[in-house]
């Protein structure tokens, strides 16, 4: 056991934090003030993305960071979940940051889902484009009329009529669905409601122009419409696309959102404690800096000890994310089930209370847009039922545990 | 000792209730609805009432449910801080439901500053138009530039200049300064820097349409602009208005801004208790009709103790609340500081644990605009820090109770 | 509503004040220290009563302050639930002080069965001499060998044979076994397995001295055996009584024991909130008294905050818990269960918190025998399970709440 | 980064749970037995070590497990401190195992000061015994007559006479005081008081037979006196040793204790995580086996997802300090400051929680000598004021924290 990072992930980092430090940092609350300005709140058929960003872009494939959640040495930066994992922190640390580097949710995840389980031709058409940044991508999952808690209960329809997949329902959700470059959704939907419960739904590939398509709207989380990707509502009306689409095979939607969600979990987390530790150097700046009743913020009542506990705290997460990444790495998903789920419990409420504090130490500035706490709080409550509430973790977690006694 | 409200007070909860049952609820998600879709956030210049309002205001005060919070038999409804409570209590239940009673803040404490310390002219000018709901009205407290928590640490000055006053610095938190009829405000700065360090303030009325006056934008609170009302940032570059607009005397806001913020204080938590059932009725409604492995949400893990917790938590801040009303009027706001800090600090914390729980059952529906829930909480998380952040009202009740030893 | 206590009220408080002023708290350490010295921890059978306990008794009847928890004028002092809640706080503090004034714990219950439930006969020869202080008497309820938190699992026997009842099982953390004066025990048991589940089970008046009775052992809760009464394991073999022991009838002893348990309930709380007071007493006394970093301790981090969190945890338990009082003496205990189960989590769980915080002030000190506080965490864990654990009164509150929605 | 115990540790691993299971686990409820009944609590003179230990310690050597703590290959294992960590976690789970390895405090603490700073006499005479397990020692340092959480407030005096030191004062919570084979103390008193702060005490090795010490009591800790330990007080009157007892040099007392202290607290921690651990165990066997409604215990309500808060509460707590640990083995105890002090404030207070969680599944059972749980419960208890309280190492956090902003 010992805690340094591999050659190669310090090297990374090292790289990174520069690249933060010369040119995303120096334009960091510019960005953030723009972003507000130009993306009308709910009107999002009229959000555009960020000027700088695909310059920002470009200049980070050429230093070499780019698409680093890959574990392909190929397309990706051939790290393991483990290596990522530093990198990913690093990101989570500018809300717009993950883009620049090719590794935002949930592109990510989908890329890794074409990566893993598309066939040769579903690759070229789709995860190429998304490897080099020109398209993005949403992840069609949960619905509005059932608990998404349940995924079982997903009842969106795919049926096969001819060489063609028809899909009726409604998703709500869906991540990145109002950003201009968003052409492709990867839905999952009821196909076999005949099968053991796990073998009922499949996925599929859907190009987002594809007639029958409507979207509804764009939904606020506590206030925010996280502009320009979003989070949509979407309603099927009998779509349809050819068979060609469909990931590995009818029923297979599990077995491969099984795969999907274990890297992706890291990747969430250690963007969340990017975040937190963000929170954290905001709230020191301005706990030192500020002054009530004779004294800095931070020297009156408990609010040291405010500090200490979320230093803790984030190093209690983090540790417990890398371990969880490992574990990934060296025995697998499936072997890393109670790691996963804990770190999914963990990290955002550990997020969700050191931003809680930032904010309090912030005063009125720190719920306002002027910094970017208020969309970290936002970020971390919506963790807690993303990809799965808190409590369907902890219900593995106990699952877990309680079979070693059996 | 006893629990059950007065005849009169339960008079006017069982008329209220009616009231809301008749004319509010039954359009209290349109109008939701509407409210968010007239008002395109941060564009506030264009914010608009909804027509409803003044219907309901005009109804409300035909039926004698106005001015309730005022304890005057003749402008307001007589009542004491503790029969006005419960009533505050039911129009905490729906956001846009305080103004239809002219219950709402901060004209509610504006009106009790000008009440019990503005002379016959200044009641004329401005209360009168108050108590008819003609106008809405602001309070400039919160400044951007020192940490506001420390009410000494006030910097926008007001200087005597020949018959005027004249006025610099920044305001901001001004809530209800976007609102189409706000028209005046009860604006504290530093008009006497070498007197002892509570008697350095003043209050002054200054009309919103005095030149010098700028407003620079609305803030947005979790993302929320609280339209109409919004939450302000106000500049004053050289604002003069008439020494008659001054309040009391030179050097006499704090002594003032102590009257206001006891029963106040009562207003606010009382509204956040209304909030709070609200979120938990929403909880229950959601969690028995929802269904996941197999079962009502309500009865899967630790659900079912999250509803006592929540009934229980409501009902000991609610108490407290009550008892801190009733010491207010037996004995006064000065004899009552720690009941009135300690529910300061109880009522929004209980409150965002509350709403929090409910957000959680309803999975992300809890965070759209799909439920007053993200308002709860997003007010909730205001509330901790408007009228002094939950520590400096520790430290009073900590004071208070070493006082007890010496 | 007000919250003034009734003139009787006071004038009982302000006279049990006096009475533990003049003759309790002069000898307060004194007798924790001679209890300790005088009963050999484990060695029950040679515990003795601490000499002053007679005279105190004696002096606190003249004084009219002799069972006071009684509701009935000729017997006890006529007062109410909410006129005794305080009265018990007052008791609370010191550990002793209940049995002076014949107000502990579970002679109270007891004595409240045979006063409700008892004929004539059961009362003249068991209820006088427990009024007079004279015996103490046991609760047979909880059993080792099954999960008692569900109370229908009770499984030792009654049986009837002739003329007499044949009593058989194991009965533990019986409270007031180790004291020299028990003399009787109220027994329940399952007697009638066929009936519906809660009314299999009866009630029975059981001398200690009854052949077949075997007293095990005293337990240890947190280390401490609470001498001289103690908590015991009796083991009953084929122990006979007559069937005028019998308390109602064959079958109703869950009926007794709701009745019993309501009033109950508001006492331990009231004695649960006279310890946290005691405590918070001592953390302010020793926190303003010692030196670290050249500071008192309660000047230091946030100690400060912890006094004003423990201030309103206390205030808001003590009104739930004055409320619930109030409930039960305007509407009945059978319409006042979701306060009386409330007050049973609530009040526990903040004393288990605020005697934390005090031993944290205290340093070692706080976990020795040099303080009460130790004995007051026992007191606080043991009443978190007693009269069943949190989860079964959480549960109560929450169906009660949901049933609301039916 | 991997997190694989070398495979020295798992060797030392595997043996060390093979020797728990076929020499300890067997009789450990009997030896708890025993121990209660052999040693009258406070009559701590006629304590006695159980019959079985020396056995038991013989069989260890034996075994070659035995001084693993030491990092010394001659004397110890040469096991690194990240190496022992884990074997730490398994003799906590058997209260009386850490000795059975000659790895119990305070002896481990001694050893490593005499090892590291005492000179080749003092080795001879005081480590070779302690290391061979024939006597066992104390560490005198805090007092009862000041705020021990400040260590410079220590006020027992070392003077200079002659050959001779003599010393003053007065020691309590002197762990291991009451065993028979205690034999020597390492004293910290005040002894250069014009030195700067942390250049004032000395540490002395005072032999516990020498003329003037007296040892007034045992103290018990939530009514517990873990004998044959025991927790004491004594008294130093005018005690005279030899000037070749004086560690290092007058003056250098921090010096020393910082260096013991950081590998003692890795050590405390992780025996803490075994007591978690077993915590969990027991409450996980109890609720499986215990019904109630008609469930077992984990079934119902909020309890299953209690196992899940502890389990993940236990592997973050593992993961902090096997990390601490490691940074103390690379880059040394000054250098690891934050994480020495964050797992003294984390480790203890998650035992706390996970140890009532057990309790309250194991009904009163749990209070009782039945179970170790009460006193893992005092344990955990204790840990959160010894070696500094929750707050002072906050406090170093905070501080070290702050410092990169400077």
């Amino acid at each position: 056991m010992h805690f340094e990072h591999s050659p190669t992930c310090q090297d990374y980092l090292a790289r990174m934090k520069r690249f933060m430090q010369e040119h995303v940092y120096p334009i960091e609350q510019q960005v953030y003030d723009d972003i507000h300005a130009m993306n009308p709140d709910g009107n999002w058929r009229q959000w555009t993305v960020h000027p700088a960003m695909e310059d920002l872009k470009h200049k980070a494939r050429n230093a070499g960071l780019w698409n680093l959640f890959l574990p392909d040495e190929t397309v990706g930066a051939g790290l393991s979940c483990l290596e990522y994992a530093p990198l990913a922190e690093e990101t989570g640390k500018v809300l717009f940051a993950p883009e620049i580097f090719n590794c935002n949710a949930p592109d990510t995840g989908n890329m890794e889902v074409l990566y893993h389980f598309g066939n040769e031709e579903q690759k070229a058409k789709w995860l190429t484009p998304l490897l080099n940044g020109d398209i993005r991508s949403v992840f069609g999952m949960t619905e509005p009329d059932v608990a998404s808690s349940d995924a079982t209960n997903m009842a969106a329809t795919i049926e096969e009529q001819g060489d063609e997949l028809v899909i009726n329902g409604k998703k709500w959700w869906t991540t990145g669905l109002g950003h201009p470059n968003a052409k492709v959704c990867i839905f999952m939907g009821l196909s076999n409601p005949d099968n053991h419960k796990h073998q009922q739904h499949s996925m599929v590939i859907v190009p987002l122009d594809t007639k029958g398509i409507s979207i509804k709207r764009m939904l606020s989380a506590y206030g925010d419409y996280d502009a320009p990707f979003g989070h949509g509502e979407m309603h099927f009306n009998n779509v349809r696309v050819p068979k060609a689409n469909l990931l590995v095979g009818m029923g297979q939607g599990f077995a491969i959102a099984q795969g999907r969600l274990g890297p992706g979990r890291i990747h969430h987390c250690m963007r969340a404690i990017g975040m937190a530790e963000k929170a954290l150097e905001l709230a020191i700046n301005r706990g030192l800096s500020r002054v009530a009743f004779g004294q800095p913020l931070l020297k009156l009542g408990g609010n040291g000890e405010r500090i200490a506990k979320a230093r803790m705290a984030i190093d209690q997460a983090r540790l417990m994310t890398l371990h969880a990444a490992w574990k990934i790495d060296a025995v697998g998903v499936k072997n890393a089930m109670t790691e996963i789920s804990a770190i999914k419990v963990v990290v955002p409420n550990m997020l969700q209370e050191v931003v809680d504090m930032a904010i309090q130490i912030h005063g009125g500035a720190g719920m306002s847009a002027d910094f970017p706490l208020a969309r970290f709080a936002a970020g971390a409550r919506a963790l807690r039922l993303a990809d799965g509430p808190d409590e369907v973790h902890m219900g593995m977690v106990t699952r877990l545990e309680l079979k070693k006694y059996q």
